[in-house]
């Protein structure tokens, strides 16, 4: 099965959430062996705590071939898109890392550093509700690849 | 408190999504009075299903004076851009209705008389899911235009 990580900044709170989150990563099982990773979200003054997560993301990023920042301002894609660049990743056999921010976004530094991007949307979603956006996505994904008739 | 309505092709199955239903409806309490109708998804042939569906939503349509489709195939809009557009519309008073189609989508003579339309995101989710990312959009369309703070 292949590894892919989800390391997101902060928890979801609504029980809603953690349930949606359940039912999409037991839909993925079949698909991917799916780790989140959570990292608490840093206090205090704002630029600091932004250097602070990007200090901790940095080693949990570093054996990663492919790391992608979840970014509403990066361009869209459609999700048949989305799942063609999946595939294209995956053939090449490349370590996928997708990290999600927390609401007040990335250190600009660390920001650089990550070439992809990935906009679930133009419009901003709460990160616990971007979270589910990108697991049902991902099964999307697999689901387009594997030509499997899902429902939307 | 300004009327809005959503009419949903279908109903939520997860009783995950019932519970974020239940949560932004209530946080829309104190912003607008929502008012969602649902409407049972049609069986059998497809063509004759989007048919059936459009004939039973022109007549929930015919009074309202700004009826917008919910289409993945808009052009996409910054959540900005959307709170905007709904601050124009209900400074002019227009009576609004949004239509969140099933996972068929619309009727293409149905979707050819509605000249609205809001993209929540250019990827396609499942029609349940839509629906919680529309009342968060409205949730938020509304504390922007009131510069509310509002935890991303």
């Amino acid at each position: 099965m292949y590894p892919i990580k989800l390391i997101a900044i902060g928890k979801p709170k609504l029980e809603a959430i953690k349930q949606l989150e359940m039912h999409y990563r037991s839909l993925l099982k079949g698909f991917c062996r799916l780790e989140i990773i959570e990292i608490a979200e840093s206090k205090g003054d704002l630029a600091r705590q932004l250097r602070e997560e990007a200090d901790r993301l940095r080693p949990l990023l570093a054996s990663v071939r492919c790391p992608v920042l979840l970014d509403a301002g990066a361009p869209s894609r459609t999700s048949e898109d989305w799942a063609a660049w999946l595939g294209t990743r995956m053939d090449r056999g490349e370590s996928l890392a997708f990290v999600l921010g927390s609401s007040h976004g990335f250190d600009p530094a660390f920001k650089s550093e990550i070439r992809e991007r990935l906009s679930l949307s133009p419009m901003t979603f709460p990160h616990d509700l971007a979270r589910i956006l990108f697991l049902e996505q991902l099964y999307r994904g697999f689901s387009i690849l594997k030509g499997k008739t899902y429902h939307k």
